[in-house]
């Protein structure tokens, strides 16, 4: 499965957030995860995020294709990577 | 097609993109546009886009799913409607 995470979420929680999903996804993008995952290991790595925000302030979506050759990615300007955005 | 819009743009140019990504697709989060479009209008959506950036600093992510069902979305937290977020 290929998954896309955005989000927006509060100042002090937006760290936690990514760190966490660094261990699950890859940043590429200012608020944007993806990279492919196992259902199992999605539903562990959003149960947990769940618990480190704020559910009446924060949003995060997490879009989800089951098969990734059915999504293409078009880049206009920079491809972001990791290292551009510290942490 | 099924689309999502995700940027990263500097400050002085952002709203120029989101004024401009709103004729066509739904702002959905803080970075994130997403909707069903058809290639030709997503074409020129891009082409009319790419002038207002600056290619060196902003970054724009055009996700591409060619039958909108075979993607789908969860929500953890708030779901932003567009009103939330100020022009």
């Amino acid at each position: 499965m290929f998954v896309i995470v955005t989000y927006d979420v509060g100042e002090k929680r937006v760290n936690k957030v990514r760190k966490h999903l660094k261990k699950y996804l890859i940043w590429v993008q200012n608020s944007v995860f993806e990279g492919e995952i196992t259902e199992g290991k999605l539903e562990k790595c959003l149960m947990e995020l769940s618990r480190k925000i704020n559910k009446h302030e924060d949003s995060i979506y997490v879009y989800k294709i089951k098969i990734p050759s059915q999504i293409t990615k078009d880049i206009i300007g920079e491809e972001k990577n990791v290292d551009d955005m510290f942490l």
